[in-house]
C-alpha cells in the first residue's frame, strides 16, 4: 500500500508496530469496551449490554481494508466501526455502544495510546545513545583535539568534552519529550461537543475510570485545546534535532582529509552501488534526513492550534499521520544513532596529526571540567 | 505496515497506486532494462548482455518486504535490488547491469516517473473542480450575494464571482504545477560523481537514448540541484491551499446562521458518531487538513536545497516520502473539492436573506464582468 | 529603517524596546564590564584594567549605525564593539577586554537577557487574558449556548465552558513557556571552542561570578547545542496558537449571523477604508496572524539544530532575528487578546436565539463541573 | 526601532530602502495620486479635485511615526493615511478621495511595487554572481578535482563542473522568480468586496489607467487568492537554497584538511574576536543563515492560502513582512555570494593533493561536456 521508497528506511519495526492497523483497531476495541464497562460501573448502561460489548471487542474481526475505506469517506474511523459493533449486537446492546463519546474522543485517546507507547520505544534507544556516548566522553576526556567553530580550526578541545555535548543535547531533549508525553498524552472524553452531555451527571466518574482501565491520566475534555500534541510535536523534532548535531558531527569528522572518525562497520549498511571503495555514513544519513523533514511537520501540527469553537475542521485531523511520522523517523534517527554511538570508531593518529597542523597547541582548557558537569545528569540514561 | 488512521483518508486508490511497492519495484527495473539497452545500442555493454538484463527486469519477481528491509539498512534501494539481478545473471551480464549508473539516479528518475503521473492524475481532478466552478461561476453571474471581507459583512457582490476567484485560484495552480513538473521532472544519469564517467564518452547518448526510453525529458545531471524538485512540492502547496480556500469558504458558507450553501450529501460521508441530525463538511475538512500541513511539508523539502558537494548527505533522501505525501493528500483534496464543485447545494433563499440582513442594498458592481475576466482562461480547464 | 508595514502594527512599545538597538548595546556593555570585573576578582585580569573596563562601558557613547555596518561585514556584532572598546583603553587593559570570551559568547548571553526580560512582559499580558477569561468562565459557567463542531451546530454547552478552554489553552502554554526560559535562557560563556581555555583554569568561577552578575543562571558552553533555544521558540509558537485559537473563536462569534459576541470598540481600531458601517474583528487579525507566522518561525530555529562541530555556520546566527520576530508577535497577539477578554461583548439574545434554532434543546451536560476543573489551576493567572 | 542584531547583517542598503519607511509612504501617496487622476479621466471624480489630491500627495510631509501608531492600531496603513489626507483637503475632494478603493488595495499594491523593485534588485546579484560562475566553470572545465557524494571522497569531476552546477541552479531559479514575479505582481484594484462598485460600472477602465501609471499589469481582483504571492515566496526560498547550495561547499571545501578553495579576504570581513588567526567563511554564514530561515518563511506565506471569502482574516496581513523579509535575506545572501564567486581562492595544489590522496585515478568522464551543456543558457546572466 506504501511505497519501499517512503517509510521504511526511515523506522524500526517495533515504532512500526506501534502505528500499524492492527495496533489503532486493537486501541479503538479497547477504548469502547472499557468505556462500556466504566459506563456501567456507574450506572450509565445496563451492565449486561456492558459485558456484551467488551466481549465483542475482544472476538470482533475486522478487515482493516474495508474499514479503512469506510473511514476515508466517513472522515472518521470511529463512524464505520461503531457501526459494525451495532450490527454484531442485540438493540438495546447496540444503543449502549459509544455512549456519550464522539468520534474525536476515540481517535485523541487512541492516539494518546500510541503515543505514549511510542516515546518509551524511542526513550530506551535515546538512553543507549547517552550512556554509550557517556561511556566515551569519559573515555576521551582529556584526550586532545582541534576544535572547529565556523567550519575553521579553532582552539583545542577534548574529544570527550564533544561527545559529552552531543550526549547533554539528546539527554534533555528526551527530558522534555517525556515530560511533555507525560503532561499532555492524557484521556480524552468529552462527547458531542465537549460538555459530557448524555451521560446523567457521571461523566466525570466514567473519565476516571476509562482513563484507569486505559493507562492515561484523566483530564477535562481537550478537543480543541491542542497545545499538548502541538509541545508533544516540537519536543520529538528538538530530539530529533540533537540526533542530527551528532549526526551532522560524525559524518564531517569522517570526511576524507578529516578522517577522526567514523561510523562503525554494519554488514550491508553504507555501501555504494557504484564504487565498491566507499564507506557512507549511512547512519549520519538516516538522522540527517530526519532532522531536515522534522521543523516543517511539527510547522504543520503549529498550524493547526487555532482549531474553530468545540472541536474544529481539519486542524486536529491533520496531527495524527504527521505525529506518527515524526515518532517513526525519530525511532529510525535514534537507532541509528545508538549503533553508531556505541561502534564509533576513532583514529587518534588522525585527531593528533589534525590537531598538530592547527598550530594551536593542545592546551584543552577546562575541557575535562566541563565534561564533568555536562555529565553530572547522567544517571538519568 | 501503515496504519488505517495515517494515509487512507486523505487521498484516492488511484494515487496511491503511483506510489504503492509495484509501481517502484516496476521503474526500477524499467530503468535497468532501459539503461542496459540504451548501453547496448552505443556500444558500452555487450547488446546479448542488455538481452539478458531486459528479459530479466521483464520477469523477476521480487519480493517488496525483503528489499525494503535491505533498502533501508543499505540506505538505497538500488543496491540491494541490483544484487539480486546480479545474482540471477551469467557473469559478464551481471557486471553491465547498473553500468555507470549510482543509487541516486535510479531513486531520482523513479521519482520524477511517478510525479509525471502524479501530476497527471491530480490534474484531471482539478480540471474537473474548476470546470464545474466555472458552470456555477457563469450560472450565478448576476445572483446577488452579501460580500464578506474579515469575516464581516461587506458589500454586495454576485455569488458567480465568489465561484469564478476559486476556480481561477484552482486553475493558476494547476498551471504552475504542470509547467514545474515539464521543466523539473527530468532523467537524472550522472553516475558515481555526476561527471558521467565510465561510459567510455558516450554518456550523453545513453542518457538521450534512456530518457527517450522512459518518456522523460533528457538532462544535465541534477544530483545536487534540487530546485526542480522544490518547484513541483511548493506548486503543489500552493494547489493545496487553492482548494483549501474553496473549502474554508463553502464551510462557512455552510454554517448554521449562515446557510447559503453546503456540500452535496455523499452516502457514508459528514456523519456523526454522536448527533445523527449533523451534516459535516467532510470533502472541506480533507481538503482544509491537507492545506494544513503543505507548507510544513514544503519546508521540508526547501530545507535540504542546500545540499553537500556532488550529492547530499540526507537532503534528497528526504524528499521522497514528503513529495509523495504531498501528491497523495493533493490527490484527497482534489478529489472532494471535485464532488463539492460538482454537487454544492445552493441556498438563494437564506443569499437573499443574508444580502437583505446586511443592509447595504443589492447593487454588485462590476462583478459580472469581473466574472468574465476571471474566467477567460477556462478553455484551459 | 523597517517599513510601516512591516513590523509595527504587530507588536508592543515595551516588546520593541527589549530588541531595540540601545537595549542591545547596553546587554553588550554590560557583558564586557561584568566579564572583566568577574575575571578581576579571580585574579585573572588585573583589577585596575577591569574598573576601566567597566568604566568605559559605563560611558561610552557608541554610534548604533557604524556598529551595525561593521557587525553586518563582520559577521558578529562583537568585533567591532571590543574593537572600539581597545581603541579607547590604555594597552593593558586593551589585552584584557573580552579575555576568553567569543563573539558568540555574548550573542548568546544578550539574547538570553532579551528573552529573559520579554518572557516577563509577555507573562503579564497573558495572565492578565487568563484572568479575564477566568471571570468571563465564571459568570457564564451556567449559560446555555450551541456547542460548534466541525463548523456545524453540535449540542449545547454553556458559554462559560468555551471561556474555561480557551483560558486553560492560554495559560497552560504561558506556563510551558515560563518553564522553558527558566531552563534554556542561561548564560553562555565557553570562549573560543567552548572549553574555557586561556582563563588559567578559573572559567567556571568567572561565569558563576558573571551569571549572577548579570542575573542568569550559569551553564556550560552550549554554543552547538541549541535546544533551549528551540524548546522557547516552540513554546512562544504554542502561546501564539492558543491565542490564535481564541482569535478564531472571537471572529466566528462576531460573524454576521451568529453575532453572540465581539471585539470591544476601540477608538481608531478596526475601521473600514471603505466601509464606515463596519466594526472589524482587528484585535483578532492581529493574533491570527501572528499565529499563521509562528509554526514557519520555529520551523526555521528547528532547522539549525543539527549545528556543525563546536560552533556552526548559519544555525546560531539566524536564532536571534527569528527568536525576536516570535517575541514581538507574541506581544502583539497577547496584548489585543487581553484587550478582547476585558471587554469581550457578549449577546444573550443572539445566544438563545442560536440555541433555539438548533433545535437540540439545553442540557449543557456537566459544562459547569468541566468549568471548575478547568479553572482549578487559577492561581497561577 | 529594531534592534541591531536583527536585520542588518542580512541584507543589502540597497534592498533596505525598497522596504522602508519612506519607500512606503511614497507609494501610497502615489497610489491615491494616481487613483483620483484615473478617475478623473474616466469621469468617476471632478479633475479639479483629482488635481488637489495629486497635489496634496506631491507635497505632504507624513510623520512615519505617527502613522504607524495608528496604522497599529487601525489595523491597516490606509485608514491613517487617508484620514490625514482628508483634512487637508475641501470637502468635495476630500469625499473623492480613495474612492471605489479599499485599504488591501493599497497594501497589495504598494508591495507588488515593492516586489518588483526588489525582484530587479536581486536580478543583478544573481547575475553577476552566475556570471562569476560561469568564467570559473570555463576556465576550470577540465580542472581535475575529487568529487565528493555523501560526504565522501567519490570519483573525479573537473573543477569547472561544480561551478557549473552551482551557477545553473542559481540561474535556473532566478529565472524562476522572475516568472513569478511577471505573472504575479500586478495591480489590485477591487474595492469593499472585490466588485469594484460605486465606479459607476468604469472600475476596469480606472484599474487599466491605474496600473499603467503605476507601471503594473492591471489584473482582476485577487484579495483573497493569493496564489500568486505564494509564488513569489517558493521562488525566493529556492534562490536562496541554490545560493546555500553554493555557500555549504565553499564553506566545506575551506575547511583544513581540505583546502581547495575559500572565500576573497575582504576587509574587515570574516574575523574572529577570539582568534586571530582564523579567517572565517562570513559570506557563506549570511548565506547559509538565510537558506536556513527561508523554509519557515515560505510557510508562513502558504499558510494563508486558504483565506476567509471575500478578503480573509490574518492571512494577507501576515504577507507583508514576511515577504519583506525574503528579499531582504535574499539580497544579503545574492551580494554575499556575488562577492564570494568573484574572489573565490582556488588552491590548484590541495586540489591535486586531494585527489591523489583519494586514489581513483583523474579520469575526470564526461565534465567538459556537462559544463558545456550546463553554461548553455548563459547568455540570460
Amino acid at each position: 500500500m506504501t511505497s519501499l521508497l517512503r517509510t521504511r528506511p526511515a523506522t524500526t519495526p517495533a515504532m512500526e508496530a506501534v502505528f500499524d492497523d492492527d495496533t489503532v483497531l486493537h486501541h479503538v476495541l479497547a477504548f469502547e469496551a472499557q468505556l462500556a464497562l466504566a459506563e456501567a460501573a456507574e450506572g450509565v448502561i445496563d451492565p449486561a449490554d456492558a459485558r456484551m460489548i467488551a466481549d465483542l471487542c475482544a472476538e470482533i474481526a475486522l478487515d482493516p481494508a474495508r474499514i479503512a475505506d469506510e473511514a476515508a469517506l466517513a472522515g472518521t474511523l470511529a463512524i464505520p466501526l461503531v457501526a459494525q459493533l451495532r450490527i454484531a449486537l442485540p438493540e438495546s446492546a447496540a444503543q449502549a455502544v459509544h455512549r456519550g463519546a464522539t468520534s474525536q474522543d476515540v481517535a485523541d485517546t487512541v492516539l494518546m495510546l500510541q503515543v505514549r507507547a511510542a516515546e518509551e520505544l524511542l526513550r530506551a534507544d535515546l538512553a543507549a545513545t547517552a550512556a554509550a556516548l557517556a561511556a566515551l566522553a569519559q573515555r576521551h576526556a582529556a584526550t586532545p583535539a582541534i576544535g572547529r567553530t565556523l567550519l575553521q580550526d579553532a582552539l583545542p578541545i577534548s574529544l570527550g568534552l564533544r561527545f559529552a555535548q552531543w550526549r547533554k543535547g539528546i539527554a534533555d531533549a528526551a527530558d522534555r519529550l517525556e515530560r511533555e508525553v507525560a503532561e499532555g498524552a492524557t484521556l480524552q472524553f468529552g462527547g458531542a461537543a465537549g460538555a459530557r452531555s448524555g451521560l446523567a451527571g457521571k461523566g466525570e466518574a466514567v473519565a476516571s475510570r476509562l482513563a484507569r482501565a486505559l493507562g492515561l491520566p484523566s483530564s477535562p475534555p481537550w478537543h480543541a485545546r491542542r497545545g499538548g500534541i502541538a509541545g508533544i510535536a516540537a519536543a520529538l523534532a528538538i530530539v530529533l534535532g540533537a540526533l542530527g548535531k551528532m549526526a551532522r558531527d560524525v559524518s564531517l569528522l569522517a570526511q576524507n582529509g578529516i578522517g577522526e572518525g567514523r561510523e562503525p562497520a554494519i554488514s550491508g549498511r553504507g555501501g555504494s552501488s557504484a564504487m565498491a571503495h566507499k564507506r557512507n555514513p549511512t547512519g549520519c544519513q538516516i538522522a540527517l534526513s530526519a532532522a531536515l523533514r522534522a521543523p516543517g511537520l511539527v510547522a504543520g501540527i503549529l498550524a493547526g492550534l487555532p482549531a474553530e469553537q468545540e472541536r474544529g475542521l481539519g486542524g486536529w485531523q491533520a496531527e495524527g499521520p504527521v505525529l506518527a511520522e515524526l515518532f517513526l523517523i525519530a525511532a529510525g534517527a535514534a537507532a541509528a544513532m545508538a549503533a553508531v554511538a556505541q561502534g564509533l570508531e576513532i583514529d587518534e593518529a588522525a585527531l593528533a596529526r589534525n590537531l598538530a597542523a592547527a598550530g594551536v597547541g593542545d592546551d584543552i582548557g577546562e575541557s575535562g571540567a566541563i565534561v564533568v558537569s555536562l555529565l553530572a545528569d547522567q544517571q538519568r540514561d
